[in-house]
């Protein structure tokens, strides 16, 4: 009889690219924003002896017997790579097999066997769904990590439950969430090899970050900013942008090392404009800045060679209603953000949503600087995410002979 | 009975910025280079007792007699600023009529004047007719001033002609060119107030020049470059765009110091290369670079805030043929410049200055980097020009009491 786990309802933002994209690379500061699209998870306790997972974003349900699972555990053995190596041959994930599906599995199967594995395997089951696209440099992996972190970790009683009978939501102490973040780093890890650790830090304490240098530091306060995200769903590879500006620098330094300088003080100007917003009472003034600053970093990082034809489209189509948009993440694609204003009224939001999508963009109006990583009653939750997460497909228990069954 | 001067037939080019325009006011190099739009002028020996000038683009003929004109001189007395204020009693221009056709005419005049007020004043005719549109910041008014410097020079023997017999076109040494320099920026002065000495040089030399710190410094040799000059007919005022940039180095003086170096960085890299475009064979490469350097600046000009949205439609239309544009001279509106490949070939040419057409804008095949002034043989024009050059219309004598009558 396996051990029974607390049930848990858990959220994680995803994260936006301020300011910084690209130029952090090269040693410059970057402003790392909570998006308020948020991946949100289910663990519910079982007693079937299987653990499962449901992914209906990516169409994937899959259970294991518990007991096939512990032959992968040796006893007194330190939970490491050996043990990833172990689960990708059980899972045979060779290496060109690295679908979303199989990494968000593999992660989900190396966090819970590495948090459960020194004891019993609990019998349970995780639903996961996202309103994040995937793949779109939105940190949606991150956002997956940090939900499974958070709740594994919450089953396992590693970190308590915060919810109250009486909250809706709640927030870990600062050591919890330490500790939910560098397992969410090792979930990255897995899915991405090399990750920064920006997009699992965001997802974790929410709000703003500055990221300099390999150093994180989350910042106190920003206040909560209403923004379109729009995804033109031109797909692009961050490796080839990252190389291409690369390129750039190394073929005109006299040119390329003052931009970087320039976003750079775009990174910090507006670093200093949150911060006063959160000091003193939001003038049209700071919000005159912060479109200024996106305008600038925008053309910026189409001189680094990174735009894109549908990127200058969001401009375009926003700036006619008087909207201010840049790319963000990596661009030659991907995704736009488009500043928002206290006084736009919702006419005007709902039209240029409309000419977006006309475009065929995927858009939505969200929010940026919300919180990190929260625990949910099932009351704080729509209705419709609730319903998702508990429709599980049929369970397709897989087979260890035929590898995973897809 | 008047002195019999010399018939004469003279062109200038237009002007172009290739890099640095707005940069060059902060201390920073631009590029001009000469722009193959050009104006023409036709001086021809009169024995009406008249001095008359045509100006076909502006709808301007006006003709004075001799007698009315020598009262303004006061013989012995230095041609001057005085002689620049009886010229403007005598047109009845008080301050606010300064349209483009009195300001022409004035210039005209000026010159005439103190090129031959220490003798007898010759009857003669002067005709010009321009490629070049005016105000668009294309060196229209010193295309101008340059002619009526070479050819009233030329008329009054200060100068040679150069023209063999056997020549079509033909350039003066280098003392003309300078005593030509000398005397159209008189003229520019009169037309704009405070000109950098710019336009007039590349007028007079044409090719290149660097321009640096209120220093001109013309360049010996660049290779002719194919364009195509779009004329957006967007009205922008140069002083308020100049304005705009100041505004914006004062707000954010960290974000825009190192963009003026970036600008000046480009503009040496590219002159770096149409340096190497004379000396070594040139290659695709070149032409590259050449192209990743106009896309480089036009993003940093839209950094600057002097783009418009009919400048990005002049980018996003040539870029669709897979041809490189960036806005040139005061930006908002104004011209854009597209480069040419070599073998950039004639049925993509076309369909894109169809397309640029389509969209409301002016469009011209031309090239930069020609000859400055010129002396012509009739047959070195095309038939057109010289019609338009003999077609004048019915002379309107002033009238001195009047004013100047239009």
């Amino acid at each position: 009889m396996s051990p029974s786990v607390r049930d848990c309802l858990v959220s994680a933002p995803g994260k936006a690219i301020l300011h910084g994209e690209h130029a952090v690379v090269h040693g410059k500061v970057a402003l790392a924003v909570s998006l308020n699209r948020r991946t949100y998870l289910h663990l519910k306790a079982t007693s079937d002896g299987t653990v499962c997972i449901n992914l209906p974003n990516i169409d994937t349900f899959l259970c294991w017997n518990l007991s096939e699972l512990k032959q992968l555990l040796e006893a007194g053995q330190r939970l490491d790579f050996d043990l990833l190596k172990r689960l990708r041959d059980f899972m045979g994930l060779t290496n060109g097999n690295l679908d979303t599906s199989n990494m968000a599995t593999l992660t989900f199967l190396y966090i819970y066997m590495s948090l459960f594995g020194s004891g019993e395997l609990p019998s349970l089951k995780v639903s996961v769904w996202s309103e994040l696209p995937t793949g779109a440099g939105l940190g949606s992996s991150a956002a997956y990590s940090v939900c499974l972190a958070a709740a594994l970790l919450c089953a396992s009683g590693a970190i308590p439950a915060p919810l109250k009978e009486w909250d809706h939501t709640c927030r870990w102490h600062q050591e919890d969430l330490e500790l939910i973040n560098s397992w969410a780093f090792q979930g990255e890890m897995i899915i991405h090899g090399n990750p920064s650790g920006v997009d699992n830090t965001v997802g974790t304490w929410g709000g703003m970050l500055r990221f300099l240098a390999g150093k994180i530091i989350p910042l106190s306060r920003v206040p909560l900013i209403r923004i379109l995200l729009t995804n033109t769903k031109v797909p692009r590879s961050t490796k080839v942008l990252v190389a291409r500006v690369k390129d750039r620098i190394n073929k005109f330094p006299p040119i390329m090392i003052p931009v970087l300088d320039t976003v750079d003080a775009v990174s910090s100007t507006c670093e200093k404009v949150l911060t006063e917003m959160t000091r003193e009472p939001i003038t049209g003034e700071h919000y005159n800045t912060l479109e200024e600053l996106i305008d600038i970093n925008q053309h910026l990082l189409n001189v680094m060679g990174v735009g894109h034809p549908a990127l200058d489209m969001v401009c375009r189509v926003t700036l006619a209603k008087g909207l201010h948009s840049k790319l963000t993440g990596a661009g030659g694609g991907g995704c736009g953000i488009t500043l928002l204003r206290p006084e736009t009224d919702s006419a005007i939001i709902q039209s240029t949503m409309q000419d977006l999508k006309d475009c065929g963009f995927d858009c939505w109006e969200t929010s940026i600087g919300g919180p990190g990583v929260q625990q949910h009653s099932p009351f704080s939750i729509k209705e419709e995410i609730l319903e998702i997460l508990n429709r599980y497909g049929v369970p397709r228990v897989t087979e260890q002979e035929d590898g995973l069954t897809l």
